[in-house]
């Protein structure tokens, strides 16, 4: 008795992009995750492209997306550059029908994510899934249930915190929306069901161990459709550790999630747990589980399990609406276009 | 050998107030409070007032301070009456020059604040100490030693929220403020060591279990003097218990203080602790120690060992502010009069 | 309207021994307990008699118990002097038909315990409370109310842990039972509802940083009458902290007390929380609970309101049996005298 | 430019047993392991192999794993039948060369053991791997660490905690031991870096809820060569959830592994957090990690990268005190042959 059905080929996935994000999902797909093989890495810079084809075997370099397409080298696409440079790659991607996981943001700005909805609506059925691995995460999974199943009643605020110990040189004042509260962006309204209606920044005393030219933390105030207020404390030099946790306030009681356990220590006088030092420990498990569930949905012809690009689009509108919130007072208001029904 | 020096009497204090808070304190001094006796209840209500004599042996009824001070029955006052009554008791005893501890708020306005201030500097020292009781709560004066000691840097937000599981019918929109970010207002400027500059309020979607005529939780922003911002979450109708909690967001931690541990349990595939249901569990012992050291600090010929009126007109400004937020959009700011010399 | 029935005069109460614990109660009574006032310091050494008498106005120094009592100075007796210096107070003081408060132990073994029952038992009731305050403490009152009520099921272990910094020079390895151990004789079968059976001593590994005269830690390993199973971690030179805690296993649950929260601090990659260094924060509320709660009983004529001379008696023999088990190895064997109704 | 060179086929893998456990194994080789395919299924149930082989695309079955070795179906061998039968299989899959990962226990017994090692040992270095997937759980990572970096000094004790809420009727009294402590006599070991010198079982009261055939929980005291002490509550009726702690006693403070935290409530008066109700959740991480890095070092050429057949052994060696244990007063002493070079 011999099973002679099933052995589907590994997905050929073609990585875009071979800086630190890139060779990080390049070495996670090569080493970790079941039923996708890295094929092709397309990048521009030679040395970064040899440096990445090194631990990928069978991977072929490609210095455009077009070429890998054209060598029928790729399966599937995983964009792993910069912003900036992901409507170039998702263009021919979608022409060439190529399911891609886009990391985050889908396009710097709400019009050129519009630009690519309409080019993915030319296709049967949405192409692009986007990067937001907090939906994968575990803790933030158990809340979502807790909001849908309505066990503590109706959920009434979100009470959230985005701790870093510091930031690289090239983080600037707008990057605080664009980088770092972009992912609460999607995920606070993921979980509160309903997408942001304004955004409002407001600037407490500075941090003076902050690089000078930021000014922060901030309170990031939001408005959902739904009546759900945000206030979101975007904070990063606050030196201690990577802490991402939430609080939600509903009509009967209150969940928190976000502050890990794990060993716990009694010494000189103190009790005390370690706490995370940066998002590779806090997230690791949900990027594997978000590549290995796209995988999966890719393998099986659904495409997508998570973020599409339309939550893509809606993040893009607040993101902008949070970089005007930086200079004005008061709250920003956005407004989107319709929701086509193929993302229904 | 014998110590025949040292025997004080027993202060004489006169309860102003026989409802729920003055039984209370009644009973607070007559059976734990060293030093002190209740000699005088002074209520207007006959039925009142003979339930409260009947749980303080050797105390005298009176229907008005002026009676009890005239009889010579007191050596301090407690006045223990709702705010609005506060002033025409407060005015004689200051005459007579009696020390006082006056339940908050110091009066309902400032503008009668301003009045007793008045008065009261016509003594040699300040005589009223105003019962913001959480000052002598362990845990606020644990943070309040980290803030001082700069252990963790600066302090940089303070994220509050006070959280009543239901309130009774007699509760208010405007006691959303008056009531019960009263305690707020005097205890996060003395943690932060500034006081509050502008009040905001924010609406979230109401909660569908709070009596109708109140529309909360609330979203309260209040910006200190020293930059120091604060968002508080008050909310009345949480039904899962009470709890104050304070988070401070300093330069280079977080702290936290207001989560109970106490037993521990592990049950039905749950960890649980109990979790208060009433301010008086939470605060049983900082409204004795409060009332220890007051009494101590009398008897020592100080008088004062807590928020002193200065500190009520203060609130009472916070108040005004905060009350009118609740109205309008945006900041409230908050200006106050000069600090008196004798104050300092 | 003047209540002149009930200003009972305050409780006189004569303390022996001024050492450090004595000293310590003469001021909870003069500045904390309401309703008692220390009228006679017993004490042979004139120094520490001068010292105390300070603190304490209007109090009275003797040498000898007896002497006090012809003078008429004292209404009850509060012993703090060493266990081996108890019982000639006890004696006297049971013949003047007076409340007695003493440390523990009641007296430093089970014989000279069995005297002091005997001559108490010509009383009309018990007049003798033992000081193992540790059952006025919240947690062990929680937990000792989760047995009874029985809601997470019968209770099958104990499994506690006593846990000290360092010890004094005058710690010797016997201590480690009759002044350590000694409470957990006391308290463990009050939760468990039954008395020791045997107890047997096994020691692991030495503690290199305990002083060359102990082998310690220890774990103690209790039978209960009822089949309670109890190991307990006797640990004096841990370093870290003080943490005297009890992991409860019942038939359908656990439950856990002691491990104090507090102030929570996020600092430098770390959650912590501060952890007790002595007995006097753990414990300083219950110290104060019994004492006053044994004033109170004794002005209301029921004398007792906690461990009596009875369960003194039984921890002096759990003692015994564990001072042997330090020196064998199985367990050894507890055999009480009948307990009198007298004590019913 | 092409990375021609490292592309490694994948490891074939036979499963031998498809129960529970082997199933288990199946799927998780065939949607999680990278680098490893389940090639054959060894089962003599024929329907059991029929569901197994389905999940397996590509996989054969054969009913005895020499036909398997003979028609080069596997590269390596997974074995996951009831331990009684490893043996059978452990034989020719060690004369075929191929490299082993046999579920715990190694063998029911040690003198089987012995038989295994000898025949091991006529290969070139260890080719088997036993399956103590604890090693592989972050937190006793952490612990293991902490004890060897001695940051909090020498470890003296160790207190476990092994609490199951039910168990299969299947479960007998010889299985506290062999299938539940089995586990802790790896783990516990390999964190103090000493064997088991003996092993004694104290009897606490019974839990009436335990089915009727087991006598438990009991408390297991073993004695490690190096002096540190464990005692280990087995407890496997306890109702409320799954858990697995161990608390370790330092010189200097107090380290403990094994309660969750994740999502936090507060509801209903009472906080609270989700407990394990299986080991599968528990350990679903070390699991997979476990098999993974087996994979990688099969592939790599070390073949074990975990505890290898001699710590197999060992274990047998202790299970059998333990049993012995299980019926006799007092401590049961261990004594192991000479561990060969070739394990060193």
């Amino acid at each position: 008795m011999t099973n002679t059905t099933g052995v589907t080929p590994d997905l050929r996935v073609g990585v875009v992009g071979a800086g630190m994000m890139g060779a990080d999902h390049v070495k996670r797909i090569t080493e970790r995750i079941k039923g996708a093989v890295v094929s092709a890495i397309i990048e521009p810079d030679a040395g970064r492209a040899a440096a990445a084809v090194e631990n990928a075997p069978g991977a072929q370099a490609f210095t455009r997306i077009e070429d890998a397409i054209e060598a029928d080298a790729v399966d599937a696409v995983l964009i792993a550059t910069p912003g900036q440079f992901h409507e170039p790659v998702l263009m021919p991607a979608l022409e060439a029908k190529l399911p891609i996981l886009c990391e985050k943001p889908l396009t710097p700005d709400s019009e050129s994510s519009l630009k690519v909805l309409e080019a993915e609506q030319k296709l049967d059925k949405p192409h692009i899934q986007v990067g937001f691995m907090r939906r994968f995460d575990k803790e933030y999974a158990q809340l979502r249930e807790l909001v849908t199943a309505g066990d503590a009643g109706e959920l009434i605020m979100l009470r959230a915190a985005h701790r870093n110990p510091s930031v690289p040189e090239s983080y600037t004042q707008k990057m605080l929306i664009t980088d770092s509260v972009v992912h609460e962006f999607d995920v606070l309204p993921w979980l509160a069901g309903s997408p942001v209606k304004s955004v409002e920044v407001k600037y407490p005393r500075r941090n003076e161990l902050a690089p000078e030219r930021l000014r922060e933390p901030i309170l990031v105030i939001m408005e959902l459709e739904n009546g759900v207020l945000v206030d979101l404390e975007m904070n990063v030099s606050v030196q201690f550790g990577y802490q991402v946790a939430t609080e939600a306030v509903f009509a009967e009681g209150i969940a928190r999630i976000g502050q890990p356990s794990g060993l716990e220590l009694w010494k000189s006088a103190t009790y005390s747990r370690a706490e995370h030092t940066s998002f590779v420990t806090r997230f690791a498990d949900a990027y594997d589980e978000q590549l290995q569930r796209w995988v999966n949905a890719v393998r099986a012809g659904t495409l997508v399990d998570g973020p599409n690009s339309w939550d893509g689009y809606l993040v893009a509108l607040a993101c902008e609406a949070g970089v005007a919130a930086l200079e004005q007072s008061g709250p920003v208001s956005i407004e989107s276009a319709e929701r086509p029904a193929f993302y229904a």
